[in-house]
């Protein structure tokens, strides 16, 4: 354990989030580069690639293989991917001639990652639509009440609580749309081989896409995406957008909250180990953290666009380091942020 | 001179593009904010909240006013905006009581910017069109050459110029449609007033806002985008995932120019003052530059999207100090891009 | 688990770093926790300010304290911090009289950052010494081979491998030197209060912080570093600037084993699942993601010097996401650079 | 212009600052290019490499050089470098076979970059030595004024103003203690020929270090920095953690100005175009912008350490893009946050 904040034995109480967690567990993506390899094996069968008695039989041994998880740890320094040894216990398991040939390791990887934003992105779509409605009940609520505005953090003119509320939700709206182009832009198929350049699959290359596809429900492409990484950065930058804007409501809230201010009223909220009485706007905080955190991170997958000529060992696995930990970052923000909204009990100017 | 690169006496001639340079030149940004102030003195006339015939006036008077940049420039570091500078000298150019009333600096800003952004737009459209054009010619040239496929920087299988073209080429034709789609996210009125409700519009607010659209043809919305800055850092994310891609270009020449690599050829290029013999990949270095340096920025900008309450003068000024560099330096990748993919004059393994 | 490389089940074989990330473990950093807070019991006894006697059952029954993390995590997300439920742990077990009282949670939990840091730069120190001494070793070995200089990636005049070497190894000197003053900057107490200014302690203020100081070997300070951040995020910029360091070998190391460049022999490297000829440099291409890694995290950790007030919830918890994957990245560069370093066979140009 | 703040016919009024922008100029780059070349021919000329008369021919010349800077400018986007041009414009002007040679671009712009951070140097160090020197008056003054101490913007216990000062002045003292350190890191001597070995001087190479050390009063050194850059991202990381420690100030201070906790007074500050009432605690909300964008920059600075080989253009090229500016926004800080500190009539708690 590295003290990594998602998975610290006290620390992922604050930082934690169980659901994306588990989308991102190791057992779960293994799911995924099993189903893309046995898949491989009968889109490659139906081809005529393989044999299609083998290919069969080995798509079967293959979605029930059990995977030494340590020897592939073992094979990950020495070859910096880990589709050399799960392929090599996958040929104990399988008829070999009828295993991952034709596919490369970055086929295995970004498909199964792709895999893996989907389902992401329900997630967070799911969130982000949760948030929506709570903050639509928030307005409903005390909407109608004053508030005094504040620009530059001073006193302006009075405003209503819908007008801050509608700077809270309309960008929850906006990413949702935007969530969809995103979607689009990452759903897709990786397969490109050796090189990128399906060659091994000769003129079958078009229908192993197509089976492809169709088995794993991703979209076929006339191009490998191995060396074009705007797309995995773009849904990088969304994530970073909605932590954003999850920011500005905790920063917000945590200001409202300053006694002198004291416009917002939250139930639950934080201790102090030195003033048992205080009460901490840690949600609100944390909103913040998270977005400032993603607003580092989103700089990393930018850096990572930059991959050289058929595929980057840096770049690509810079990916690696950083956005499973920006979606985490994501998906805790939006828990945090859709329990902080419903937590709130009152907003607006005290009554005089 | 403060030794930024864009304007510098001499590192311009690497960084500058003159282009962008004039889009974001005071002057222009004047002539943006002048026209939101003419349109705002009529809108308002024609919706009754000034008297018709002042604000033409007013609206005329604006459109030929000389600015004293000068006298703005004294009233930013105590105001922090240039706008209540501006306004007392448009005051003193016509009618008071029909000038700016009911607008605030940020709405003015912000649409002036967003003015900025639709020129920008046009200009990086243009230049991706132009970009696509010459790689596809590229391809039409040299793309069944054989190369040899690079992954990890190291020799694996031989592939096709044309495979290594079109991962270059893909994602300039991808980002063609996110510009459609970040346009849309930015080309939007900002019109809010003091705290951004409108108020001091009254029911007037929905006339005012359908005239002024009209007028700058910009979209009107429903609530002023003073505190949602999601939409501006999403379109810098698209300024750097445009600039990585470029750079991805920069770093494959940059690699195949090596001796001993040599699968490019490429007329001009840089001398070195200790080595006249020299040639240098200055262009293809200089898109590696430039992306690493969005990818840096775009940060920024995502850290200001956390912006407090009705308006924050720290996120909002973050933004001006890190927005027209990423557009200088996306103007200066596209252009120096489509000037190096011209100059190539072979690409391709070197015949035995 | 979250996805995160250093803790992964598989990716931490290329990213994981066992020494480091026991330094980081939560079970260690529980230990220094503990540690103060017995310092704390004992240095208040005698002071006066608990009963000495209390004090030392307190300290004695802290130091053998079992304590329920799973407890400390449920407190983490209402609280923001460990040391309540912690506190509550302790008072259960040892006199609670002379538990905690006069300290605050921002004392415990950056007292025990300060001596997983220290920790932690003996390990970096010397992993750090090993390199300078595994590069000499290698510059003793080929220093005088002919290696043809390249300047931005261009041939251009003969160097020897010395020169190269040197450029790798002088640099681990001066972050030896610089190690020194960082530690200087950061192995400081942290003991403040509720506020920081110490007011709990009264006039035995000195008293305390000499005992504490004698008990932790830490420097004592006039003034609790609450909300003075610039040591730490100081010490997160030498971490980065070592692994920038060991990135320019590795990306040197990268360029070397290019097909023809192979300037470079290394025994070990990576395989291809698809190629299994070919020899990746997989721990090359690690040090360069690691340098980009931390390079993109710095940016987070100056972020959170701008520290509000007394204390910052979103700042300080920026630096907990932050800061120990700096240092995880940092222990595994280093070991990697070393394990490289003594895996060179050849280095210089092939003779003709 | 290119709408970069620091030059902006307004904007700078906000963000410039004369005396560093003036430092920064490429008028005085020049002059720091030009004095190399002068010395550099009389260190050559005192060594025997090039005949004494001459060089002291050439010297006396390069000295009253006029440079056309419209020449170089034309120059750098085709060599990606001034220096090339520049010697031929100064071989037209003195004895060419006494100019320049057994020198590289980079020993020119690399010397006389150290020359503008010496300069740079003496200027922050005069600006925090100020500040700390206002901020002692403000203790003196305002000290013992009762203070409600604030952590995670939550009322906490009474605190004095010293308190809350310290946390301001503390870090002011401890950078000028990490300049020193700084400025020995990187007033060095840059002087290693085509490829960094300093090979064309033979054997004449320490006289000529010396010499040059003598005439420029810089550090010799053992082997050129071209490629070891981490004292000039070290520098950057120190002048970052300046402006973080003014954004905490700032951002205090912008806290404190709210009003409902008002616990600051300070003359002067912004007005409003929409509320002439208003008064906008500008200057301080600079001072979290220019922390923020420091922070940003200095990603870019540390992404830069990678550098490959002998030289690499992309690595260089990008700390010009942002060390100047990081300059700028450092000086800016400091100008600001002495103005602000000696503008604050009031700070403490109202009394009841």
């Amino acid at each position: 354990m590295s003290g990594a904040v998602f998975d610290h034995p006290w620390l992922s109480g604050l930082f934690g989030d169980a659901d994306m967690a588990e989308l991102l567990s190791g057992p779960r993506q293994m799911t995924h580069m099993l189903t893309f390899e046995a898949a491989w094996s009968r889109a490659c069968g139906a081809a005529g690639i393989f044999d299609p008695e083998l290919a069969e039989q080995a798509a079967e041994a293959i979605a029930r293989a059990q995977i030494d998880f340590d020897d592939i740890k073992a094979g990950m320094a020495a070859d910096g991917v880990p589709i050399p040894r799960l392929v090599k216990q996958l040929k104990a398991l399988a008829p070999p001639e009828a295993v991952h040939k034709g596919a490369t390791s970055q086929d295995v990887v970004d498909t199964a990652l792709v895999m893996t934003l989907r389902e992401g992105s329900l997630l967070i779509g799911g969130q982000l639509m949760a948030l929506e409605t709570h903050l639509k009940a928030l307005e409903a609520k005390f909407g109608d009440a004053p508030l005094m505005g504040r620009t530059r953090m001073q006193a302006a003119t009075e405003i209503t609580v819908r007008d801050r509320l509608l700077s809270w939700r309309l960008p929850i709206k906006d990413h949702l749309v935007t969530l969809d182009q995103k979607r689009a832009d990452v759903e897709k198929l990786q397969i490109g081989g050796a090189s990128g350049d399906r060659k091994a699959l000769g003129d079958k290359a078009d229908q192993v896409m197509a089976e492809m596809a169709k088995a794993l429900n991703l979209a076929p492409n006339d191009k490998a995406w191995h060396a074009m990484r705007h797309g995995i950065a773009g849904y990088a930058s969304f994530l970073s957008l909605v932590t954003g804007s999850l920011g500005k409501i905790g920063q917000d809230i945590a200001l409202m909250s300053q006694q002198g201010i004291e416009t917002i009223s939250i139930s639950g909220g934080g201790r102090s180990s030195a003033m048992p009485h205080k009460q901490n706007p840690v949600a609100a905080e944390l909103l913040v953290t998270l977005a400032k955190f993603n607003a580092a991170q989103v700089s990393a997958m930018h850096q990572a666009v930059v991959h050289e000529k058929e595929r980057s060992g840096t770049a690509w696995s810079l990916e690696w380091m950083v956005l499973p930990q920006m979606l985490m970052a994501t998906a805790r923000a939006l828990k945090t942020a859709n329990t902080l909204v419903q937590n709130i009990t009152w907003i607006g100017d005290k009554q005089a």
